[in-house]
């Protein structure tokens, strides 16, 4: 069965957007996966179709209704039906490849956007959301995440891809930050290539673009090579 | 002088947007910030404009060329523009919301996005590129992420959120996330709402926001309290 995505939020008017274009459009267009929409405010109350309110306690900013969200999340997605359910929220596990990877062996993902200044925790708790968060910063909703996150699953989907994937030597599949690039000209405005990838040397090429990943992960992330239980890589992190 | 964002894309048309809904569509609408798109293939090679080859050192995927998108930088941007020259790419320094306060400071961001297996490292350093990450996971192209940074950025631009601004009490401002929320109605399933919210007492309220944010913040991103080096909360990472 493919890839199913249910998105539920206050701007439906977003999707698909980018996710319509290239090679996810493709396969959205080809049925390699699916995207529907569900407008939270349709469960808004009264005449207006109010969806948030004040924070108890007082502050800033307006809270998503647990009750409104809860009645959106029925309608939206059947009681049987055991694809996650996913809040985007800074507050949220940071999403990893590995969770990526997760999410596409599945039947899909119900994905909740949040706007304002949150959603009532209750409904997190009531209706099993799992928080996800695509970095550590502030989105005007959660919109823009879920999209992140669809773009990455979508492209893992068998087919999408074609013959631009490039299999698994990315970036964080095998815990390092990718080698360097190069392709044609030979020489530009000075810089050459590498004298190891002009070697044809498979082995020495190899052990070139290991070492380079390995240096580079050194030096920008060495967080991912001693992941601390519940940050660093992230994919195996457990909460 | 407004914020000003210059993309460099492949896909043009995905832009605006989700960008051009919601409060940062209307900003884009009044002049509170500006977007302008830059098509990479105008630079492209030849009849059929090609703008990637083969890896040198062979392997699977499209390289994007230096010349190209050299090519393509200089024609968009004025050799004095001051602006930070990004590249969206999953080696990059993970985007931070002090980096995102960096960037709204200034006079805009210069974007490039890159597409297939990767970009050409040369054109990185000739062109001074600074890679930024959005998160450790892949996606299909940098348009994506683009439209992340550039939603954290927009949102902070003065008056574009207007009331909806919820000020500094926010999930990675204070260096912890943001304590749970809760609205109207006070009982729902069974659910009530936390004693200390109801009190009335203010002091009392924001200690048990402050203690509650603490308490997640351990049990869900402990990085963030004993932040490393270089990574963690990302936000003072320098390298």
């Amino acid at each position: 069965m493919a890839f199913r995505a249910s998105v539920l939020t206050l701007y439906p008017e977003m999707f698909p957007g980018p996710l319509g274009a290239s090679l996810a459009g493709e396969g959205l267009r080809t049925g390699l996966w699916s995207l529907e929409t569900h407008q939270i405010r349709e469960h808004g109350i009264g005449r207006h179709r109010n969806v948030d309110d004040t924070p108890a306690g007082g502050g800033a900013g307006m809270v998503l209704r647990c009750d409104v969200l809860a009645a959106a999340i029925d309608a939206a997605v059947p009681e049987n039906d055991t694809r996650p359910r996913l809040l985007m929220s800074p507050r949220g596990r940071p999403l990893s490849q590995r969770m990526v990877r997760d999410y596409v062996a599945g039947e899909g993902v119900v994905i909740v956007c949040g706007r304002f200044e949150g959603v009532d925790e209750r409904v997190i708790e009531g209706r099993g959301l799992t928080e996800v968060s695509v970095g550590d910063y502030i989105l005007s909703g959660g919109e823009m995440a879920a999209m992140v996150l669809l773009d990455a699953c979508v492209r893992l989907i068998p087919g999408v891809m074609g013959k631009e994937a490039s299999g698994t030597e990315e970036s964080f599949e095998n815990g390092l930050l990718e080698y360097p690039h190069y392709t044609r000209p030979r020489e530009w405005e000075g810089r050459g290539l590498p004298e190891a990838l002009l070697s044809g040397d498979h082995a020495r090429i190899a052990r070139w673009r290991r070492e380079r990943a390995e240096q580079i992960t050194r030096e920008r992330r060495p967080d991912l090579l001693n992941p601390s239980p519940l940050g660093g890589e992230g994919g195996s992190a457990k909460r």
